[in-house]
């Protein structure tokens, strides 16, 4: 542990949260820096859940390299990298026990290595905060325009004001999922603990530095929009309209494809769509030997998602859609 | 197979490359198109040799289609996949016998899959063609700047020629490359038969329309070039300076991680870059456990390629530079 008080009572600690030793991995250490400079909103930054997303991390680390000198108000702990045995592996889910980090909490302080992650992560980090911006992006196999995601849970009041950290981030995109698999999720726990969860994905496909910078702008807007740093919110150099604009993602959204084969696509991250409109089109791996199929839009919208691995199989997303929200 | 002859005399034939069963692998039938205009050039345009590099494929499939009704003259062979074992695992080397395609040429008939498929290749299609288009790409670990890509073999008169055709096709970047490691190439084989050979590299990291579109444009405006088809050349959508414009890659161009970690780019595909400007910072994996390091570019160039992956393991190329040539 590493404190250093600065002139404006800013209290900077390195420290590590550590994850006890099992049967299946060793004791884990996992490195972050609290910022803390008392009364204020308390923000918890976490990074690096699945380890085929790379953004994250990146962010983190240049966040974490510039909030103690710009921090005015309240605590913030910024972790960047959560997953260590997944992110050293480059694999969404643990090498160790398989598991989906996302899909483990609140976790178990007797369980696999992801579990016994979660738990520490449930029960030493998110107590402490009123608000998490977990950063995330759709990793490797899937294009995707960087958006603040949340869910729309039951409690309205609590919703209101994610929306408004989300929308404070001033991503190209905010989008409400309706995703039906949420058991498990820290954004679940969160979000029924009261807490503010924002779900930063910060693109997919390749990784840019235009995402990047995306990214690290988003963090500083939420922290401007907080009052726990000054400055002017940035806009994304990004072609898309009103930045932070809400969309919703809803089960028939999700283009999958229906036999396997090679993915032509016809359509680009930001495109607006019509019913009908070719987005793509699947050719049968082994050329002619049956129709190439066109892939339609089922439903008019903004593509935020397109596959960047082409050679899909059968039940693949190969195109997300969004429409935009009335709120 | 499957002839039809079209008013020019255009004889349009679907056929399959038979590569014979072994003892790792059934038999392969790897389906090709070829349109046969009589006198002129004989054009081999092959994709698929690494299964992690889709651009080509899509490419090869879209020409195919298009050809049959435009070409004017001479011969071309449309192979859109010829490593179907390694795309459908969406690997770049063969699943089956572990081999990368293109350092198994001229390969063997009682070989290993790949093996076998290169002996095809090399005995039923390359004695043909005057000169081959082999479009691959980065894959999907490399931002890649959509290229022509050479080689300066000992035979000036031939490098003129390939040098001409590379050109033509109006990528935003011909190169040549230094490289060590030839052997074992189609590229090498062809050469040394005296074929010009152009490899496309068609981007990297994530596939995007935009660089399928630089693929097919490039391919169109070959055949433009050949006097196979009519036609304006298109320049592509890119910020680049003139299109084709030769630039070449020596050894000391590759930057390499120098120990593992998180590499966070500072640099974009096209910077221009000075001897020590910081291309990126090299985090460890352990936040804080040491030093960030800057990797700075240790020649004057372009950046033609960076790492979409960020987690890196030593000596893992991070960045490739180009420099312009004076040919």
């Amino acid at each position: 542990m590493n404190n250093t008080t600065s002139p404006l009572n800013r209290v900077i600690t390195k420290a590590s949260l550590v994850v006890e030793e099992g049967e299946d991995y060793q004791e884990i250490q996992i490195p972050y820096i609290e910022i803390n400079c008392g009364d204020g909103p308390s923000l918890l930054l976490l990074a690096g859940c699945h380890g085929d997303e790379f953004e994250g991390p990146v962010v983190a680390q240049r966040i974490a390299e510039w909030l103690p000198n710009t921090q005015l108000c309240g605590k913030t702990r910024i972790v960047p990298v959560v997953n260590l045995p997944a992110l050293s592996a480059r694999s969404r889910n643990s090498p160790v026990d398989g598991l989906n980090l996302n899909r483990s909490y609140p976790g178990s302080a007797v369980g696999t290595v992801s579990q016994r992650i979660a738990h520490a992560i449930s029960t030493k980090l998110l107590p402490e905060a009123d608000m998490v911006i977990d950063l995330h992006s759709f990793g490797p196999t899937m294009g995707f325009v960087p958006a603040a995601t949340i869910h729309r849970g039951d409690d309205a009041e609590l919703y209101v004001r994610t929306v408004e950290l989300a929308k404070a981030m001033r991503l190209p995109a905010t989008v409400v999922w309706d995703e039906p698999d949420v058991v498990g999720m820290l954004d679940t726990l969160a979000e029924n603990q009261g807490k503010v969860f924002v779900c930063a994905e910060i693109g997919g496909g390749s990784v840019t530095l235009t995402n990047i910078r995306i990214g690290v702008d988003g963090v500083r807007n939420a922290l401007i929009s907080l009052g726990m740093v000054e400055g002017t919110a940035e806009d994304p150099p990004y072609s898309c309209g009103e930045p932070g604009q809400l969309f919703e993602v809803l089960a028939p959204d999700y283009l999958t494809a229906t036999k396997g084969g090679i993915f032509e696509p016809r359509c680009s991250l930001l495109d607006d769509v019509e019913v009908g409109d070719v987005l793509g089109i699947l050719h049968p791996l082994i050329a002619w030997s049956e129709k190439s199929l066109p892939v339609r839009a089922s439903t008019r919208g903004k593509v935020i998602s397109v596959t960047s691995r082409l050679v899909v199989e059968s039940k693949d997303t190969i195109c997300l859609l969004a429409h935009a929200s009335g709120e």
